[in-house]
């Protein structure tokens, strides 16, 4: 059976298995103060450009959503994010647990599209009602968003200059951040995108990671006793080294960023064939999620060989199914895909 | 430098290591619904005499707290925990962040006294004021409890007694539950401390594991949409092998309470040898946790080759320190620690 | 000035000014148990058809709406509304500060469509992913809705079909419900409507009331400890007394329901001189709220003379305004906007 | 059936009734934008020295103890209280509800020792486990306690010294403020008291009012957006007029004052009576609440004839009992109480 399911199918790259081995017996201190997770925090400040202090380790990504934009929101104020937006659709309610509204926007291919979130902004700040409304304390997107696509540089620049004028923070979740970065399309690199948000995180679960997101707050803002908000969330790790280990391991000799390029490579591979053999894409994707509209028939015959997801149903007869790569993915395997296609 | 800080300053055990890395290409399902994950169920589930259905992997002891208690709680509802329980002190307000007063009840020894528990519920219940007041919706108790003392069997039959007569669900942190029922003084098994209670968990990441804990729900009484308010609370993993693996391990051969019993062997030695030197204890602790009392002088000449923490100033000239002992202590040090006392 | 601005802008209705002055000085226990809370229960519950134990006096409408939605969710459950529903646009995030979604559904009219309101559940409750998702635990409406507009008997019953299908509370909004039952065009009474939802609540703030919401749970179904919830929600008021007779004399001989007549009866007067003289509608609203389309030199010359609201630009040279009238509206008042549109 | 039951039995003062019918007919605006509440919020300030977009006005206690406290709080903060503090106790978790920890500190009297505030927030702020607690953000204290007692100036000067020493606003539950104020062992006017503090509420609800609490911000202080504070915990009034009219009489010619008085002139002729027939005081309050001792036997009598609330179990054969008057207690039925006692 070939697995194009998701890109959290397999363990971790096998790295951090042997770093994890290797320190196994290190006596350190917990909750994030061990030397691991420290010089983790150094590899990924150097690497984005801003000081150690900026970075934090955390397991997963609804935990890291939910903290941050807890960290970034007072009592009364709501987070904006696309309609399609993973804590919109898909977190089980999480940053509303928090008391937060999450506020849809309308998107654009998985995007906030920035003149519509200006009007947006322009409309609810003048609104006369306000005192009777969620005021937005801050922005999230994802980068790559859930649809696989990226902002440009032109367009997370733009956005970001909203975000300005009107002083709220822009978060980006990049729970796919590597092959988003990875992309052949994208011109943004990651001190580029940090400098065009506040607050942004690395994702290690999907790339190569057992578990653990790497949060970075790039403008020296992260929040007072963000430890304790760490904390409140049930979110603070005993053995912090095990977060620190995999991305000490990650952020060494660029290891992060080189198995990202596998998933986009074995994607791109894909997507030709796709497109060779006629099949149309409900989104055009850069990334490494692919969207092909298939008819039910080919859909019951791909299923018995690969594991893939139904993504929605498309008209009476067809179907967008979703095919994923990942740091893992093996080319023997795309090739056995593209073969069956 | 000797390490007697705390439980959690190694990694994990080999063989969790060496599963890990076996498994690591293995292409499985997320959220904890991969092989791993439900053979490390049935596992547990025979092991403490349950359905396989009833029990769930975690990440950590707060987020399995919160989890837990926000699930056993209606919104007006809280939770009674002994004064010095965990939940009270220690979890940075991680219970209240979801809405629920943590009710503190004042402890002996680190336990709840069951007497004085059916005094306060009594006393609430039949309040006049009742529909002023946070209506006790759980009692929590931790096996062993912060100081390392521990329930007996007639003690907890006693409690769960009056949590029954008062339909109130009891939980067990257990954080150390290893190390609890790896006492010499111990006289209750896993199955036994099942029947007294209506869920608790087994603490894996102070017991040998990198992180992860697993709650059983005893009475087949796992709430509706768990899956859901584990979600709700950031506390979904994706990667649900790296729970899996790890307790599937600890639950084969009996390795979780092998690996107890080393604590509680290298804790009575220095224990014994403590009082042998003439040291008081702050608490007699039967479990891997030990209190002795220094002087000022005696713990300054102690830091510069052992590692351990202070706990609270004693008077003047003595202060509490704790010693404590893990899976992974080795009895070398042990003899080291003794010499040096 | 005239005054069509909302209908909330005067006090009480004598009568209930002359109660309160009367019974001033009895002495009377309080958070309502006094005698004048008990009769209003009766008076209500008669009217109603159910037993007086159903029946709950709050303070205002955001406080109505957050506790009572809080007391049919679940900790992980959402309630869905409307997308123009006042609890997903004007209560700055009350019910989400309690932990709880607004799931908003696209509205006709600012009603749910029952057949919208099918597919939708439909689509939620067989989604693969429904773990990682809000779960829907009520549905919300206002009666009548914040565009004035009313649901059918026919409407309501077929709604409600499907609330009862998928086991889920329906929470009627009745902060005008007055303005509703009184509409030449409603076909429901109370009764009916009662018969017809889980929970709804009688406005009396809008409706003759200095403050006051009348909650009725039609199916015997209070919630165990409501008391308690409305407490935990900085609900309950010390001083019953007033509510209690308040809503006393709004049910003593129909007061309620006459009262409400004078709105529908002078709004009818208002929007038969709009369609006369020309004005479109923007909205077809058969109860105390009408929504005109004025170029904006009508808009400002109107102003001079008569308070209303500006509701949302229609196009470059046209607003929608809005007229409300109430118990208090004097036909003299209607007579000279009449003149002056 | 004389009546000593609470300070909230009767309805309002006479004048605020004549008010409010006068005024009946008044069209005015909503939400607190009324000509009424300006004049109110206009007299408060003016009285208390502050200026008037300092003040506004709630509907009742918990209410405003709930909202206020969040305003003053970060997420991951708590609110130190009194252990027998309203809000620790009687609040029904309203402050939990909104995610903060109410932290208890022994009280003396009712009261909270300043010397023991400044221990434990030495102890707090210096512990090395201070990532893992709750991190105290605000001070509650009431005056007059829940025992009726009262902070002397030198107290309160003493108090807020160490509040402010680690930057702590200190918050004052005023909810029987004119009977504190009254009583003849105060030695602190309106405006030292609100300079001692950050943010108190004037109590209206117990004080002559039929609901409502005046809050103030001392220090120029008023949160940001602090009315949608206010809308989003569901206590957003639509007819600000019935608070702003009800203040607005309050404050002028000292109506609050002169009434208060009232209550302590009777509070003290019973206590005076108490002491001379020999009955012990549980605690000696100089406020308006008075806490015999009786026989269970002299209690059983005296309910007969007169209304008063049971307060706690004093040994086997006596209970406290507590006796209230108000603003509106008649010195007829002092004299009757005080024949009976």
């Amino acid at each position: 059976m070939l697995f194009f399911v998701n890109d959290y199918g397999e363990g971790a790259h096998p790295k951090i298995l042997e770093a994890l081995t290797k320190k196994n017996f290190d006596q350190v201190v917990g909750y994030g103060n061990d030397p691991f997770t420290l010089s983790a925090k150094e590899r990924i400040a150097k690497c984005v450009g801003v000081k150690k202090e900026n970075v934090f380790l955390l397991t997963g990504g609804t935990q890291t959503n939910t903290t941050v934009i807890d960290s970034l929101l007072k009592s009364y104020e709501g987070v904006i994010a696309c309609d399609s937006g993973h804590i919109n659709v898909h977190e089980a309610g999480a940053i509303e647990a928090f008391g937060h509204k999450v506020i849809p926007i309308k998107g654009i291919n998985g995007k906030i599209d920035s003149a519509l979130l200006n009007d947006f902004l322009e409309m609810t700040f003048s609104n006369p009602s306000l005192e009777h409304c969620v005021i937005p304390g801050a922005i999230y997107i994802s980068f790559p968003t859930e649809y696989g696509t990226l902002y440009s540089k032109k367009e997370l620049t733009s956005l970001y200059e909203i975000c300005q004028k009107y002083k709220l923070p822009l978060f980006i979740d990049g729970a796919r951040l590597g092959y988003g970065l990875a992309s052949k399309e994208n011109d943004l690199n990651i001190k580029e995108l940090a400098s065009l948000c506040d607050v942004f995180y690395i994702g290690g679960t999907k790339v190569g990671a057992l578990c653990g997101e790497a949060v970075v707050f790039t403008k020296n803002n992260m929040p007072n006793h963000f430890v304790n908000i760490v904390k409140n969330h049930g979110a603070l790790v005993a053995k912090g080294r095990l977060l620190g280990i995999q991305f000490d391991t990650l952020f060494t000799d660029d290891l992060y960023f080189n198995i990202s390029n596998n998933a986009i490579i074995c994607a791109k591979k894909i997507k030709e064939a796709l497109i060779k053999k006629g099949y149309r894409l409900f989104i055009d994707s850069p990334t490494n999620q692919l969207f092909p509209i298939v008819t039910q028939e080919q859909e019951q015959k791909l299923k018995e060989k690969v594991g893939f997801e139904f993504w929605e149903k498309y008209d009476e007869e067809h179907n967008v199914i979703r095919f994923v790569t990942s740091w893992a993915t093996k080319m023997e395997d795309v090739d056995k895909l593209i073969e069956l296609l």
